[in-house]
């Protein structure tokens, strides 16, 4: 007859075996007493490797982070109560944007459960939509039946997160006291987890006349500089141009291509209404980029009879424009082998150079600005590749942080990846990811936040401290909300404005970097802040960087940039 | 014909004069983008006090602290996205306590879900069965019918909330851009909203005999100092004992009774079977107080033939012994007055006389206990109340904290008011709520917390500079998490004990205060620690008093009080 702890423990071992049979090689354990068992087996556990997080919202977006570069079920680990919810904002970020999260949190049992027991409620269907799937386990039990059961929602949980669409999937583990496991077991099945390896090849040939009329290729989401690499081969064989955001990695994949076209919003945003930019063919992988003008300008194309292609190997068919014509149910990696398989007559070049021109006109009115040569927040974003070591992490937060990299970010030959939270957008959980990126990729981080974002987050940087990652933080300091700068409310009495949309917090970074330990450089200069980044990255150790900016300075910045650009195009220079 | 904006606003304006009507003086709102008409009208509006902030997670503990403290439905405002999924963990606080919230998230229209559109997820049902009701509004319409809808959602949705049981509701309004408002509104129809005044009695009659036996009062959950001296006073008809922890301000409601038991857990820690104390009839309030060896002895006292009485009037019977035999659904008020106004017969004196010769005696242990006079966590705590003006609103964080207050407080009497997120006992929000609550009151507010809790919502922190509310915290500062020094995993090796459980944060909460602007003191003395928080609350400035603690200090206490205890009362002395 086994004891209670036995039988607990081997239950619960054998739900670790499945999720490790399934690949999960990392867990984010919150501190608590539920989950006491759970985060022992984990961390007693040789094929697991644990991180600890007290504050359980910085917790998920660390496993975030963490799953991101690793694309592996990260294992999330708490107690009962609202611990669980504190997950919820990086558990809606991980389903929007297919990140795979096993997220085990711990319970009372059915008899203490609708009582008013303490550090109780409710928690089956706990994250209601935004997950993929909730299982409620029983309480432990040591028959076969049950042991196998329990190895086979772990398995179950583990292909759930990673099958396409990726995603975070919760179960829910209801447990008795007493909470400490038997601490005996010392053989662990070895991790046999086989990523698959079945190569599916697709045949395209029936497109092959849609592959040789005009063709735009619209890039979204995250996608590895691999799959970037092979975007670009794909335009460069159809005679394509090709569009995309800072997380597709078109820019930073280490091979510049001329189909790539990157000044994609300030062409957009000063020639709206280009006639001769009119595809036949639009084939577009995930969601549309992050470029308003760019998706406005889509938007009048679907009134020509083009035909639209739509790659999403998730099949959720995520079409802002809602005109996809040839929904295709393949990995971007299958799409692109096929059309570098076909035999196709590429499209007249003429087509391609018209964008070309375009984009040229555009870097060149970028490379004249006076503003280029003094430190802003701008310019900080257009400086801010150029010291980067080879393979450097960059996580970029929302909101006016991404779109300075998209609009202003000068790509080399190097080979970096971007990250971002796009999956909702949201300003929270910024640090926590990088930190779950530095920890993953265990590769120099570079972060490009803005103060309110860095603020939402700032018990992120405890994670960065107690694990010491090697993570470098600009900070696009404009005091407040500057993203409302470009909008619409900026228009607005500032007694109004100030407290709703600027909302200063008037907060020193410097004590903010004492506090946690970071070395604090605030440049004055564009070169010290490129050697001052150099620096900290080549250091390794956590930093901060502040720049100051301004509401008014990048809205001028670019609104001058976009008028010279409309007069250069309409001149014909 | 009305433009676009002007139906907006009148549909939203419609919303917010039904929930002013029915009771709602203020909002908390997070800044964002697609929120901006709602937030902007509440921002003008004269009959709603409004307060920003960033970060989502502590404005909905914010919110919670002000509704707390007013009993009013506090308006929650938010953008599309993460955001609200942030408010989660008050939420489930919420709904767990029954605190009245109407959460106004904003959503993007129906023409955007499901498309991958930016910053969108499904916002339906967010809260699953967190909140009391979830409804989905329509997109703003200008026709009578649908304004009238729009001011009855409103009313319904803080009706909900104040309802008992009172909670959490949720309403997602989808809007369309242009998202300003019109601006011109200048009348506002007056708050005549009117809390229940009708006097509704009940009748005990039929229950005379039961009150004329051997009884216990015990209560638990939040109670105002009014309903408490109410309960004191039954208790005192009935010659009956009443038991209850911090939060039913039963020590601190500004009446010292002998019917009050004080030292409840002392007593059963030390002697968890004395057998002459098996009353008759139990007569609960609430959910059960937070004494772990009171729940167990009352268990135990479960197995006699005992009338249960449950008194709720919010019919959700969470009764975690299962062995209620007459639920009254009726309020605190309404069951106090109906025992005050029978003609009863009390019980012989001597029933009373046992249990206030134990109160004594474990008052006796407790003020001979050496440990008094060196400060510490534990002498921290019992030299606590004595500093503080009348009417100080004192926040009590879990888990050490509250455990601490309700074994050592010393009442004397002064009354003044003691809260606690007690719904899930979660050490999230804490700092947030405090603030919340020294915002609605405008008195002198004392956070009493250890430092994971405190660093969980740093956030909080800004709000309570922001505003310059008049917060005093006193942090006890144990290097971790010191309850678990209490529990079997004290007994973890440290290779297990001391990463997944004692989990240091080693952070200079000197430089914290500095960060936040907050006055930082560190007592060595006791009498040091009285003067500079009698004067840190007189100041009125926000002010952090660090305690220096360890793990196995306050065990050592305890152990010790029992101990000595136990042999007093086994000596009868």
């Amino acid at each position: 007859m086994k004891t209670p702890q036995q039988t607990m423990t081997e239950y619960l071992s054998a739900l670790l075996d499945g999720l490790v049979a399934t690949g999960s090689t990392r867990a984010v354990i919150s501190p608590g007493s539920r989950s006491t068992p759970v985060s022992l087996l984990i961390h007693r556990d040789p094929r697991l490797t644990d991180y600890v997080a007290v504050d359980e919202r910085s917790a998920a977006f660390f496993a975030l982070g963490l799953a991101k570069a690793s694309q592996e079920p990260v294992i999330l680990v708490c107690t009962s109560g609202t611990a669980a919810a504190n997950y919820y904002p990086a558990i809606c970020e991980a389903k929007a944007s297919r990140i795979p999260l096993v997220i085990l949190t711990t319970d009372r049992p059915p008899e203490l459960q609708g009582v008013g027991a303490p550090q109780t409620m409710n928690q089956q269907e706990l994250f209601g939509k935004q997950v993929k799937s909730f299982t409620q386990l029983t309480v432990p039990e040591e028959t076969p039946a049950l042991l196998r059961s329990s190895y086979w929602q772990g398995e179950q949980a583990a292909r759930q997160a990673i099958q396409a669409p990726k995603g975070p999937v919760h179960l829910n583990i209801p447990l008795r006291e007493p909470l400490l496991p038997d601490l005996s077991r010392s053989s662990y099945p070895a991790n046999v987890f086989v990523d698959d390896k079945v190569a599916v090849h697709i045949s395209l040939a029936s497109y092959t006349a849609l592959f040789e009329k005009k063709g735009i290729i619209v890039v979204g989401e995250a996608h590895t500089p691999a799959e970037a690499r092979m975007l670009l081969q794909v335009a460069e064989t159809l005679h394509w141009p090709i569009v995309g955001d800072p997380l597709t990695n078109l820019a930073t994949c280490g091979y510049k291509s001329t189909s790539y076209i990157r000044q994609i919003d300030s062409i957009f945003g000063a020639c709206p209404a280009i006639s001769e930019l009119e595809p036949e063919v639009v084939l577009r992988f995930g969601r549309l980029p992050i470029s308003k003008n760019l998706a406005q300008w889509l938007s009048k194309a679907t009134l020509t009879p083009a035909v639209w292609l739509l790659v999403d190997d998730g099949q959720e068919w995520l079409d802002q424009l809602q005109c996809t014509t040839h929904p295709l149910p393949y990995s971007t990696k299958q799409v692109c082998q096929a059309i570098l398989e076909m035999v196709v007559q590429p499209c007249a070049l003429d087509w391609l150079e018209q964008w070309q021109t375009l984009q040229k006109q555009a870097e060149e009115v970028i490379a004249q600005g006076a503003w280029l040569h003094q430190l802003s927040e701008t310019s900080a974003a257009y400086h801010f590749f150029a010291p980067l070591p080879e393979q450097t992490q960059v996580m970029v937060a929302n909101s006016n942080a991404i779109r300075m990299v998209d609009r202003f970010l000068v790509p080399t030959q190097k080979e970096c990846t971007i990250w971002g939270n796009r999956g909702v957008n949201g300003i929270d959980g910024t640090l926590s990811t990088a930190a779950g990126i530095a920890a993953a990729t265990q590769q120099p981080t570079v972060l490009l936040v803005g103060d309110l974002a860095l603020f939402h987050d700032m018990n992120g940087l405890q994670l960065i401290r107690a694990y010491q990652l090697p993570v470098t933080i600009v900070l696009l300091n404009n005091q407040g909300g500057g993203i409302f700068s470009f909008l619409s409310q900026r228009t607005l009495d500032p007694t109004d404005f100030d407290p709703l949309f600027a909302t200063s917090l008037a907060m020193d970074f410097g004590q903010v970097a004492t506090l946690y330990q970071m070395t604090y450089l605030q440049p004055q200069t564009l070169n010290t802040y490129q050697e001052q980044l150099s620096h900290a990255i080549q250091n390794g150790q956590p930093a901060l960087i502040e720049i100051q900016g301004t509401f008014d300075e990048p809205v001028a910045i670019w609104n001058e940039t976009l008028t010279r650009l409309r007069k250069k195009v309409e001149s014909g220079e």
